[in-house]
């Protein structure tokens, strides 16, 4: 079985722009955080803990998409529900869905890489394989 | 020949994370304003004039995809190209190419609909056909 | 007495910047949606419901001002306390405290104006007075 | 003579609100970034070169308040006008002026910090003193 986080974000007015619906980049935002959520939730640690952990950098997006089925507007409760569809070895992949009134309203595919700092160069960032422990800790929490 | 937009854009502080590159929603937002600026091109009138003249409330995002190859960073200046791959009906699909240093560092593609009020609640929004005027203007700019 | 609505904040990924703090614009936009769940609160009806209501198109900021005194970074969890400091014709000031383990982290202060469309220009935006439905349910509520 | 680093800035689509008007949090965001190129014409170097030679971690900004006379919509274009105001020790002032055909449409008062890692503690930052280079950088490009 898998781990499926699930929040509830409501929309601010700031997520909103003319036509009084979602900017949409502001969906992106909130798909970033409930990856964030997936991953404390499964860890047990929130993500700044992660990151010292682990010794990485972040876990920066590589590719993503994102189909937007019906519009929300500022006031608005909506649900995500997340989870990771699969571990490479140094990528992983994510799978969102949002919810607005129990009807999927707009869901999103991630692929993130697991980065660290590169050994000879402080300004550059690598991908670098993702430890087992995290893998383990996502099947046992599944 | 396809009318492409070519702009440049500076990466901002504000536009980058703790990991020191830029928060991929940031890049989204690029993005749309650079459609928003390939239709001001090709129209010869800014954004808010084409919502005006052809009575629509936006173009909103049904489906984008984006590819991130290359991290920037502020003060990084980038090129942004930009181009309508194919007119459907009431929808359209629009392609960007992010460039730093002449090398392709993003790619991301857009589906976006024509859209206006709903005729019977102004709550609410529609899809429209495009108007011929519109595509004729993208052909002759081309 | 006034009225204070209470809300808890989590600090995410995508609100910090390189130094790996709150980039502080974000403080704003999370200080405006407290203000808009302060009059949600006294009201008793969510935003858009108040738009409506009163026939507003919305409460623009025309002066602002924030002390940042103890930096936050993602995964804080910080509490904003508001009030509204003063309700004049057409205008009102609310005060934002923002704390973070109970410390006072930043502190906001606001002046709105009550906002409808212009009579002779719907392009334009025209404040208008504060209904005293609104001033008497901020005072029960208190 | 004061240095004044003068930009021009359009107004985007994902920059305003529901009301149709710039949120103003993305002010703030322009605001900042106006500094940053304010310091990159009077120091000769981007800001991540700043960074990286007088070893800071940022200029975060400690008390900021803003004006907001005219609103601006998505396609205007605006100019924002720099200059700093005073150098303390290990703080500065920097006051914007907006301007929306040559009107005043905004003002921003800023105080910043000119911030290091903490000796002791990396995950702190510490205020250091500004290095006379920069503040006689400034004196000489005014």
């Amino acid at each position: 079985m898998t781990l499926i986080n699930r929040r509830s974000v409501t929309i601010e007015w700031g997520d909103c722009d003319s036509a009084g619906i979602v900017f949409y980049p502001r969906y992106f935002a909130m798909f970033d955080w409930s990856t964030a959520m997936l991953f404390a939730h499964a860890l047990g640690m929130r993500k700044p803990e992660i990151v010292r952990r682990y010794g990485i950098v972040g876990i920066p997006m590589v590719d993503t998409r994102a189909k937007f089925l019906v519009p929300s507007s500022y006031g608005d409760e909506v649900v995500i529900e997340s989870r990771v569809e699969k571990f490479g070895r140094a990528s992983f992949e994510v799978y969102h869905r949002l919810l607005k009134e129990e009807k999927l309203a707009a869901e999103c595919w991630e692929k993130r890489v697991w980065v660290a700092r590169h050994p000879d160069d402080a300004m550059r960032i690598k991908a670098v394989p993702i430890p087992e422990e995290v893998i383990a800790k996502f099947q046992a929490a599944g």
